[in-house]
């Protein structure tokens, strides 16, 4: 059997599916500064139209323009692989599949939709893209889907990752982005907090309201902002990686996974393996749907459902999800890309309806996971990714105490070629565990009290 | 057309391509200190007699071990990619095809023969493998192929590398090696020099020292010493890239290359994409074959032939090839795995017989290729493959001159994802070019005129 099932391009999924279409309970809709719901025209300083129509579409299937399949053939399909050598050392019954997203140039799952979104701004237009970035994955996909497409890029980069990761910012540059650390002096948000703490490291919240009056105030009408996870469209943009690997499957002999296990931090990378095989379940087939947190910022597991902000300084639509409310400021763990207080409103409410079953690790247990991969696999992963692979371990583990022969899918989001100091921290016996109090946890999601109510709405199929 | 022709891994090459059997005049010898060949059981101490088999082999075709292919498939078959983007960019009628070597777990071709020589040493008892590294890639593979098969594995950094570049340190110690900084305290030769210039930046002449010493002193005897490039056997190991390149340019519908470059500094990425077609060569087929180097280190393009040793410390044989005499110390350009003194006798022999077409060029040069790379196909190049990308880009403009439909071929050896500096050089203006001054080079071969006389054997068929 070979270890890579390799899909053809011709054999590419030339449609993402919008899970939305399939929900068996509508989705709350995002509610503007005065508590009703926005209408499309009101986030249309923010992205493009035509974005805006895939973010509120209820179409089940929307095609993919010819144009950004072309580009994605630079690494797509990306390959299904079989973890024997996880498999054999871990002596499991289970066999193991993952999608290796980390063949992008930017080495992870992203470039998926920053391809789709540079695409359909540069269609809409639009010739300039502004984003934030903290660990800065995000930041060089963008960065790179701009170069290829032909868009300015500006990139709102955290102090503290700016000042200490200077390699990614380098990448950035190097795909002909403009990277700068925020907050800066070029907005009046970054003036306004540098006047008032001139030392601060920075944050996504200062970060993302940076780059969302730069794009809303640009004269010229020409700039967007572009947001790396969480919303409807990006989810979408990222289904192409489960799409392939139902084929891949069925190429390898499989019927279906048993298990579907992916990070979350935003959503974009887990929703974009799981949702069409949540389509599957919701259509009664017997999946186990897996998304894992890190405990430093457990959103799914802990956090109440509720509406709040996307981002730290409350410029943004309120969504309706699983938050640790706006102000919450996650421990420094090295998963920089799981640091969110907030969860993708689509896997939200898939968790609402039963269909996921979240689960938290330790940044330990994740390393430790990471460096069973190492040895085993030989590449080395994300720390994002780690996150996943704790929770693949532990459930072909339970494979091999059931004596069962599951199959288990996983994403493998991203290599950690560029994130190498957690591994230093973790070798030299550095690293820390962080469990969020349940008193830090009640104070920041007492913010959630004063705004809106969200509805639990539940389907009572699972 | 696909973009990426895929081999299947039931596919993939069976047997690695010895040149040395079908060159049409034999090699010269390695020679001992005392100016007489050396022996095979001389080199013993060094190198596992299995792998010292290969070194002196004449057999044209060597099976690779069913186990070695298993360990392969882990990122082989590589892919055959079309740059279609550069293509267009360039409005050339050439087709350029490229092996991505990148895909390997640390980013090169390199572990093409981490592997087989970490497997070779393994099954001939060997417990533990020293060897040297200067920036990184080689020590990094090695690092890789002993985690996957189960040897120590000992690196000597060169200082200024292991202080610079932490993060190639850090990744050869996730894949568990011993990685140290050379000069170290740890043998004679390290000791000695650290009397001596306790401050010293250190060399890679210093490192292989001191990775043979410590090899060859090991009372136990199951250490031996492992090299990245240079020696036959390690170029052998690399011919399964242009094997699977033959295949996958049938699979295009391509009858041969008209053109085929490598960079070469060691010599092993070139070999190994180009030695199956220099056979070709030899039996009449029409291909232009090019081996890139830098003017910084022009050891093809203005070198004398002539016996050398090895490393800067004159601890191996010495060997028959294009040499700036092994105390030269090549400019720091950002290229390291290009900064050797001498040559692979395989590719000089080659050279001297007229079947290559060796061609030198700036590091400016090299740097405005890859940003032409990034901007077109979108990935990031190491400053290596960035050599061979200049030549490539003159061929295909070369060929849009003549309107000739030319089929260019050549190795994408590695990402430049862990060698940023570079760029970050080139695009604030700080990056400088080197050429050798002619009175240094006269200088720096002089030591050769006290060594053994090399007799450039030549057919005279090209």
């Amino acid at each position: 059997m070979e270890q890579k099932i390799q899909l053809k391009e011709s054999d590419i999924p030339r449609q993402w599916y919008n899970l939305a279409a399939d929900l068996p309970t509508p989705m709350l809709p995002p509610l503007g500064p005065d508590g009703n719901p926005v209408s499309p025209d009101m986030l249309a300083p923010v992205f493009p139209m035509n974005l805006i129509e895939q973010e509120v579409s209820a179409e089940r299937w929307i095609d993919i323009p010819e144009e950004i399949l072309n580009i994605l053939y630079r690494w797509r399909p990306a390959p299904l692989k079989r973890a024997v050598y996880l498999e054999k050392f871990l002596d499991t019954p289970a066999r193991i599949y993952y999608k290796d997203e980390s063949y992008s140039p930017p080495g992870s799952h992203k470039p998926n939709t920053a391809v789709a979104q540079a695409w359909y701004n540069k269609e809409f237009g639009i010739k300039k893209l502004t984003t934030e970035t903290g660990a800065g994955q995000w930041g060089s996909a963008l960065a790179f889907a701009c170069q290829i497409i032909g868009l300015e890029c500006k990139v709102y980069m955290v102090r503290i990752s700016f000042d200490q990761k200077p390699f990614r910012k380098i990448m950035m540059q190097v795909w002909g982005a403009n990277c700068i650390a925020s907050p800066s002096n070029e907005t009046n948000a970054g003036r306004k907090i540098l006047a008032e703490m001139p030392d601060t490291p920075g944050s996504l919240g200062i970060a993302i309201s940076e780059a969302i009056e730069e794009a809303v105030t640009d004269p010229s009408g020409k700039t967007r902002y572009s947001l790396g996870s969480v919303l409807n469209h990006v989810l979408l943009h990222q289904t192409i990686i489960g799409l392939e690997a139902k084929k891949q499957l069925q190429m390898a002999g499989e019927k279906k996974p048993d298990i579907v296990i992916g990070c979350a931090g935003g959503g974009s990378n887990f929703a974009g393996l799981s949702f069409p095989f949540v389509s599957d379940k919701i259509n009664g087939a017997d999946i186990k749907i897996i998304p894992v947190e890190p405990t430093a910022c457990p959103t799914m597991t802990r956090a109440p459902f509720a509406y709040d902000f996307g981002d730290t300084a409350c410029t943004t639509p309120l969504l309706a999800m699983y938050t640790l409310g706006h102000a919450f400021i996650p421990p420094p763990i090295h998963a920089g890309g799981l640091r969110y207080h907030g969860m993708a409103p689509l896997v939200c409410q898939a968790i609402v309806e039963g269909l996921l079953e979240p689960r938290a690790y330790h940044q330990m247990d994740s390393y430790s996971a990471a460096m069973t991969w190492v040895k085993t696999e030989g590449a080395i992963p994300a720390p994002e990714t780690s996150q996943a692979l704790a929770a693949v371990i532990d459930e072909a583990k339970k494979a091999k105490e059931e004596g069962k022969e599951k199959v288990i899918l996983f994403n493998y989001s991203g290599h950690g070629l560029m994130d190498l100091l957690g591994y230093d921290a973790f070798l030299s016996g550095k690293l820390v565990d962080y469990e969020l109090p349940e008193e830090e946890l009640q104070k920041y999601t007492k913010v959630l009290e004063n705004l809106p109510k969200a509805e639990m709405r539940k389907s009572g199929k699972w």
